[in-house]
């Protein structure tokens, strides 16, 4: 028979990249097996994920929500409520009785778009949130957020000539997507200058550029809070970019999964889209995307999370709604963490002071964290870094001398890859090359998570290590 | 702005069907709905959802297996094991701190393959079941076997003109996931006169048909046990379908799901695809795929299982590795699942007796219920049905006299549509109509589960309402 060779392939299948685990995270694995070994020669003794924002990973320690935990472990083996009644405080139980009445067994495959209650709860979540209503049978419970993005793009893409609008730096889940689906990413350019703000202007010139290549600009994607920048959009550049997106009928895929991490809420607060769009009387689709894996909830593993769609003909719900259903439902599990994230303990309930306690020091270590971290990078030679207001991540630009570009070629690495893998091998830490999220040519950067407990031992190594390879190579 | 439309969407979004979760589901909800009012004048008292095997929904109340949520309860809240020792059995305990030391926080990404401990748990059940090895970096988990048959089906489909071969009737996962990625169904018959046969001639006139229209055959789908038929392969004509892969380079993709659910075991006994690759030493490219939603786990909503591998280069393992990398790891609850599957209580652990008495007695009722109803379906008039020997269904082919076929294009149906909406109305029993898997010109089936407890009363609904349907038009 003909072998199977990667020829005989999707020919889609080779495009698709993803840098969050690529060959970095790959070759930290490998090390993180061989430091098990008794005579490893590393010099370093862990692996630092920093790679990506998985906050309860093992190192980093951020404990999990106990409220939520409580409530899924009731809902795995509801007679626990009876064998141990002490240990559950009475919100739990009552909770977890609540949703065993709507759900029944969370091993029975549930509504393809999640829970009816559960997206009722979500529905007044928003409302709360925005102050405008929300429309349960919009809402579609999703196995974390990336499962939504990628079908709203395979849905969206007419290939051959059809493409998305994302920003750059971006997360690289939307070229990876899209690069699988047969459309073109229509980049544009956030402005690092001004702390990587969003302009008009350079998504017009994407839009025109596409224009002229004979490619139709199907939808808008804004990360807000920024990943990996960490920005956030004030309201009237989000009213302009609804106005872009009305004058060039573009849907907006609004990536707002890390609308709870904020380290700066009174200077940079969230608004959301939906909220916008109620205020304006705007006639954009709107999705827009939320996650149980970021936030406090830090429930990565879940797979929880959920999109709301808004100004969706009922014609083009029905058609996700089929989508969804052929992948039967999302995991109920993740459907109880999106519960438990819009209906934390209110005060006055038992378990309100635990839960405050845990969710305020959350929030107090990262952007305690974020703007140590960011200080302390700036003050390196050859590194500039904006101070993140939101989300989970920095991404400092590094100037790499020429003679550091030469040993990359020589390796046959990009010249930010090449420093991202001389960082692992020195220190364990494992970053990610700004080439997988994108940046302008001849300038460098990397995406480091500002999850790390112990951020003095942390940042003391990334600055030796920055220190020695400057002394290497220059700057 | 341009209105989002149907003819602004991907066009293969409109080629996709689903009638698991089709028409016929989405009117038993309402019912349900409905139900749930005071004077809902319908002339049942509840809705029973035949159409999905979903053994643990509300109204069908199979019980999970206890030591499986033991453990899970633990992984969610591991202070249980001192806030309540002796609520568990100590080789639970024992199990969840094992998972706990090896995986972490339940609440965290893990490797994006599967957590490795648990892939050797399933390489280590793969090569008990066989007797030859497994290699355990070739095991994928995923969120249930559906996930890994659209990614597989995804990566080796090449557009615009190649084709898997699929049977007929099929489970519509497979037509539904080709239209996704323009891929083209090729569809074989298997036989009904022979207990739903697969033979290899038909699948050989599928591939010259498919050639004489310039579709390229890339992959063979066998579903053993059968979904909709219940049917087992038999090891000569296992062996016949490698030769007929090797000999048109075909990759087997064996749906495997339903092999713990076997009702006659002696004289229909379940034999892996691995199995007789290994001892054949075959070359053909296989993937075969499992899951915990069926078997007497039964845990649909946890979404969790596994594929194996078997001759694939490297290559193209790393491939599939890259692409699951984008959507980051399985539900983790899911992949508990599965170790639970592979490795349940032993002859001498704690928990052993509980464990043996649950599966015996879902296996005992299934088997029981599926023979009752094939029984009393066969002595309805114009209606035959094959006694499954395994999975969860019955198949039953039903005669619609001209009569009734002209009803039902006056409704504007199928006429299977049109009797198993009827059956609906009229009883709250919700199958699914033969043409959402598949069936000759003019034949008419339905597909329904064997999982309703109450056998007694389901079958008479089901004997009353086809008399009522007969008297009204004729058989």
């Amino acid at each position: 028979m003909r072998p199977l060779t990667l020829d005989s392939l999707n020919p889609a299948v080779a495009k698709v990249e993803y840098a969050v685990r690529g060959e970095l995270a790959i070759k930290a694995e490998a090390h993180r097996e061989k430091l098990k070994e008794g005579n490893h020669g590393l010099p370093f003794d862990k692996v630092i994920s920093s790679n990506i924002g998985n906050p309860q990973q093992k190192g980093l320690d951020q404990q999990p929500i106990t409220f939520t935990r409580q409530v899924a472990a009731l809902m795995e083996w509801p007679a626990l409520a009876e064998l141990a009644p002490n240990a559950f405080p009475k919100d739990v139980i009552a909770r977890a009785k609540e949703l065993s009445d709507e759900i029944g067994s969370v091993g029975a495959y549930s509504h393809s778009q999640g829970v009816p209650f559960i997206r009722k709860s979500v529905a007044k979540f928003i409302e709360d949130r925005d102050g405008y209503p929300s429309n349960p049978n919009h809402i579609f419970l999703t196995g974390g957020a990336s499962t939504g993005v990628s079908l709203l793009i395979s849905m969206l893409i007419t290939p051959p000539n059809s493409g998305i609008l994302i920003p750059i730096p971006q997360y690289p889940l939307y070229t990876a997507t899209l690069a699988q689906h047969n459309g073109t990413a229509l980049p544009y350019h956030l402005d690092e200058s001004s702390g990587w703000s969003t302009s008009v202007e350079s998504i017009e010139a994407a839009i025109e550029k596409a224009t002229r290549e004979g490619i139709v600009s199907k939808a808008l994607v804004i990360i807000n809070p920024g990943n990996p920048t960490g920005a956030l959009l004030d309201e009237a550049t989000q009213v302009k970019l609804l106005e872009l997106c009305e004058k060039h009928s573009l849907v907006l895929l609004a990536d707002e999964v890390y609308q709870a991490n904020l380290h700066q809420p009174t200077a940079y607060p969230f608004t959301s889209f939906k909220k916008l769009v109620a205020q304006t009387q705007s006639p954009v689709p709107l999705v827009s995307f939320h996650s149980i894996s970021k936030g406090v909830s830090g429930e990565c593993g879940r797979r929880g999370g959920y999109f709301e769609c808004t100004n969706f003909p009922e014609e083009i719900i029905a058609q996700i709604y089929k989508m969804v259903s052929v992948g039967l439902c999302p995991p109920v599990s993740g459907q109880i963490g999106v519960d438990s994230m819009v209906r934390p303990p209110k005060p006055g309930d038992e378990s309100y002071a635990l839960w405050k306690k845990e969710t305020d020091s959350i929030h107090a270590a990262l952007a305690e964290r974020t703007g140590t971290m960011s200080k302390r990078l700036n003050a390196l030679p050859g590194v500039s870094c904006v101070d993140s207001p939101g989300a989970l991540y920095l991404y400092p630009q590094i100037r790499l001398s020429e003679k550091a570009q030469e040993a990359a070629r020589g390796a046959g690495k990009e010249p930010d890859a090449f420093y991202a893998l001389a960082l692992l091998d020195k220190t364990g830490i494992c970053v990610v090359p700004g080439s997988g999220f994108g940046q302008k040519e001849g300038e460098w950067h990397y995406r480091l998570t500002c999850l790390c407990p112990g951020v003095e031992e942390y940042v003391g190594k990334l600055e030796t290590f920055h220190k020695e390879f400057v002394a290497q190579y220059g700057v």
